[in-house]
C-alpha cells in the first residue's frame, strides 16, 4: 500500500488531492501520509462511519442515503464530489463498503465495496467484491482507492 | 494499539467519538474501526492535513494557527473543541504533532506531538516527545491518543 500511496503523490504533484472513507475509517489517509512529502498533494478528508456525518461534513443527500443505502454507487459518488468540494481539491476518492462482520438491509453482502472518484471533468465508481477477513477486506479497499487514482487523476 | 481501540469503544458504550487528525493521517479512525461494533461509539472524524482545512472543517481560528503554530496546545484543544462541535459527539480527541523529517518554523523538534481531548466537562491537552522512526512517532501518536481518551472519559 505504502508504494501506490508514494506513486500517488508523485504522480498528483501539483494537484490537490482529499479522501472521504466510511469502512476504511482513514486508513487511505493514514497511508497517503506516510509518505514522507505528502503535504504538497494531500489535504485532508473526512471520516464518515455513519450517515449522519455522510450528510453533514460531505453533503449527501438523506434520500439518496435512505433509497440506496450507504453502499451503492450513489453514495460513492456523492462522497467523492462532496469531499472535493468540502476540502476544494482538485481530485477526491471515497470508500464506501462492508468490511463485515455484518452485511446490510439492502442486500449487501460482506465485501461489497464501492470507491468513488471525482475530478473536475468527471465523477465516477467501481464496485468490489472482495474475500477474507474485516481487515483483509479493509487492505484491499485501501488499495484499490488508490490504484483508482492513479488510473483516472 | 487495537487492544486499546477495543478498550476505548468498550468503555465508551452509550457515548460518542469524534476524531481530529493532522499528522496520524486517519490512522486513529482507521485503528479505531478495526474494532468491529465500533460504529456504536465513533460516529468519524476529519484529517485536517493543512492548516485551511484545520480552519475550514474543524473551525481553529487562523489568528491562533499562525500565532501558535499548528503544532501548539492551543491548536490541539481548537481540534478537538473543534470535532466535537461539527460532528456532535460526546468525546473528540485530536492530534497535532511533526512526525518529520522536518521540524517547523516555530522551534518544535520532530517528535514532538500534542494530543488535545474535549468533552462537555473539560478540553485539555497533552504534549509528547516521541523517538523515532516517522512510523514509529506516528504509532505512538495514535496510542497516545487512545490512551488519553481511556484516561479522561
Amino acid at each position: 500500500m505504502t508504494k501506490s500511496a508514494s506513486k500517488v503523490i508523485e504522480k498528483l504533484q501539483g494537484r490537490t488531492l482529499a479522501t472521504a472513507e466510511s469502512c476504511t475509517g482513514g486508513a487511505i489517509g493514514a497511508v497517503l501520509t506516510s509518505v514522507p512529502g505528502a503535504s504538497k498533494v494531500y489535504k485532508g478528508g473526512v471520516v464518515s462511519y455513519c450517515d449522519e456525518i455522510k450528510e453533514k461534513m460531505l453533503g449527501v443527500s438523506g434520500e439518496v442515503l435512505s433509497f440506496y443505502g450507504a453502499v451503492s454507487p450513489a453514495v460513492a459518488e456523492a462522497m467523492a464530489k462532496g469531499a472535493r468540494n468540502a476540502l476544494e481539491t482538485d481530485i477526491a476518492v471515497s470508500v464506501t463498503g462492508l468490511a463485515g462482520p455484518d452485511g446490510d438491509a439492502y442486500g449487501n453482502p460482506v465485501g461489497t465495496v464501492f470507491v468513488g472518484y471525482s475530478d473536475e471533468k468527471t465523477t465516477m465508481f467501481r464496485r468490489y467484491m472482495f474475500m477474507g477477513s474485516r481487515e483483509e477486506i479493509r487492505a484491499q479497499a485501501v488499495e484499490a482507492a488508490l490504484m483508482l487514482v492513479l488510473e483516472y487523476a
